[in-house]
């Protein structure tokens, strides 16, 4: 036994751990600024290398005669600590923290507030929505029926003709690429007006660490009956899903679906989202904010520059966390991306922006904002992305500009040694 | 700035991740007899704590123009070597890693193999299925057929009747409570006799090492469409889902669902199965039997000692990693499994096992044998669980147990530390 040495083809998978390790060296020092990714604390991702990643968790009411699976005793009240932050950030009742990814939540919401043969309402993919969706739907079993808009935006006006011939279960709004969120309110208003038994849901993937932080208006408040998404984008957590309601309907449809189409939950992240919504739950105004501020500068910073940056100049051209900047054609994109790449910034390129045609550069400030960056280290990030577009980067560019960092968001690595790991 | 110190309802996030790595001391040294769970070794689990975690990767054929998001080229090609070794494990042309569970490879798999409206034939619980197949399947538009049995069994001869309609798309075999696997060969050969254009697909979650390892029969040579499940139960692999076939039609289709159905395949944890793989793939005839033959070991030493051990024993009770014993009452039960948690020992309680009422120990051997456990520490196990039976354990059980291990079927985290972590 023991699976020392080489496989059959001559691999050795030491050597495919040290590789893992050497470019993780690398990614650490790098750059992220990609809307999707967030980078998470050290302090969330203790449990992914503990042995709760191994293990299954159904005992969620703590019932002392319930313990089939054993071993979560001990830690099974951090979940739920984790779930009272998640509730108080989302000003919800209900937190349900069982899908295991943004797409998981978004099946669990579709079956739990749709029937198959029902009609579901999205996004079109022009306006914002996510490419998915429609897809899906039908994958499914239900009518797509696409709400789409003009330039780009959803038209919240053309809501009521969709959903007129009363056949709509569900209205989900599954935008993500957005300077703009769409107007929830306005939404609401709507189907509380055409179809009041239609569900309003709010896939808020993208900006969810934004509505927890105050900046991006809350789906609840606005007449969303539920809303929720991934928590590894504008929220600095790992790679699971939650849902919020305040209704004890739409929660008990939420539960029983999740029964049906989730076993495990995966505990070690449900762990790790526990412990990032702790770690940033009062600090998450100050981060939110920051956020769209560096955003807004970054974007600023890019268009004094002769960058061509979507979005209104005068309102900051970005209510959230993305930066949409436009290219001249391909191969001046890659050959800007590999620039900053070469040297550790990372962007994503991106063909299909909503509503602006050609090749962009989809930035997004959250997770160097997560990390410490503020208005020095923007600056100097706009001047790397400037410089890119013409030459090679100096190698300590990365450098330079992680020295202007303040202090992060989130528990550093030293003090976690210090405190943590005794 | 900064997370230090208390939340607003004085919980301390670094007391937390303290409470975890307390927990987790704990747990390295318990024993699992859980046939649902397996330990990740240290070379696979060092991808969960990397940047990787927090990534996306999407450019599955390496296209040079195709790294919208960076940082993935570098290692890209340990999850092209992962799918070899899995491909090899399976005799399989194809293998899809992209599912991020066992119920996720569900999903993606109804979705590809089935039309909303069309039937799916899936086992009935009380003959081994899961639990939540058919009403995954009511929820997404299938109606769901369920093929019985008798004695906890699937009755395979019964599937001609339930495909004599002729509406049938799928036939999902999805037993996982079994000692003995379904005859895979005799279902394929209704399929093609009765209906001949319905696909047969075995979820072999809870057998994929078996399977692997050649210890239960591979449901593809038996003419099963495809195959798959999750990675983390016989198969000592994180939390996944994969699928095989030999089908380039299958493969597309599947393909297709899983781009409509998943965004993020969960970067780190499929570097996690590919190193799982590789350091597993030499060993893997080897880690299967000796699981097998550690089930029966175990099984007999229980039989003998006065349990009730379910299964035939001049067979040796079990063909896969599970191992069932019937315990008195729920009260005994808990005492049991209390007494058993206490030392680290960690059994799972069970009160619905096909075939078999009252409440179960279901037992497997799996991830003992990946640690190394062998014919003698099987027997000082079997020993615990009787004495268990009368009264609490000696707090050395589990080292005196452990004591008698022989090498794992992993790198140990002392020889990945020299060799890895330079």
């Amino acid at each position: 036994m023991g699976a020392s040495g080489k496989t059959s083809l001559g691999v050795d998978p030491l050597m495919l751990g040290r590789a893992i390790i050497d470019a993780d060296r690398r990614a650490a020092h790098a750059l992220n600024l990609v809307p999707s990714e967030n980078r998470i604390s050290p302090l969330a991702s203790l449990p992914l290398g503990s042995d709760f990643y191994n293990r299954y968790f159904f005992n969620t009411d703590g019932d002392p005669l319930f313990w089939e699976f054993r071993g979560g005793e001990e830690i099974a009240h951090i979940e739920a600590l984790g779930i009272d932050a998640l509730r108080r950030m989302a000003s919800a009742r209900y937190c349900n923290v069982r899908p295991i990814s943004g797409m998981s939540a978004m099946i669990i919401t579709v079956a739990a507030l749709s029937r198959p043969g029902s009609t579901v309402v999205s996004v079109d993919q022009n306006s914002g929505g996510h490419y998915a969706t429609s897809a899906l739907l039908g994958r499914f079993g239900r009518e797509s029926r696409l709400l789409g808009g003009g330039g780009g935006r959803v038209d919240e006006s053309r809501l009521a003709d969709l959903l007129a011939p009363g056949d709509v279960d569900l209205v989900y709004v599954d935008v993500q690429n957005c300077v703009r969120t769409p107007d929830f309110r306005a939404m609401s208003a709507v189907v509380k007006d055409v179809s009041p038994g239609t569900r309003l849901y709010v896939d808020a993937s993208h900006y969810l660490g934004l509505v927890f932080g105050g900046h991006v208006v809350n789906p609840l408040t606005c007449g969303a009956d539920a809303f929720g998404g991934s928590t590894h984008k504008s929220f600095p957590g790992p790679h699971k899903g939650v849902i919020f309601t305040n209704s004890d309907d739409v929660d008990e449809k939420l539960r029983a679906a999740q029964f049906d189409l989730l076993s495990s939950h995966h505990f070690a992240e449900t762990l790790a989202l526990a412990l990032a919504a702790l770690e940033v739950e009062q600090h998450i105004g100050e981060y939110a904010r920051a956020t769209n501020d560096n955003a807004r500068r970054l974007a600023r910073a890019l268009a004094d520059a002769g960058f061509r940056v979507h979005g209104d100049s005068s309102a900051g051209y970005t209510d959230t966390h993305q930066v949409w900047v436009e290219l001249d054609n391909t191969a001046d994109a890659y050959a800007l991306s590999n620039r900053l790449a070469d040297v550790g910034i990372r962007v994503n390129l991106h063909s299909t922006l909503p509503g602006v045609p050609g090749v962009h550069l989809r930035l997004g400030s959250n997770e160097v904002t997560f990390e410490g960056a503020g208005p020095r280290a923007i600056e100097r990030l706009a001047d790397a992305l400037v410089t890119a577009r013409e030459r090679a980067l100096e190698p300590r560019t990365v450098s330079e500009i992680r020295r202007r960092f303040g202090a992060p968001f989130y528990t550093d690595s030293e003090k976690l040694t210090g405190e943590v790991r005794l």
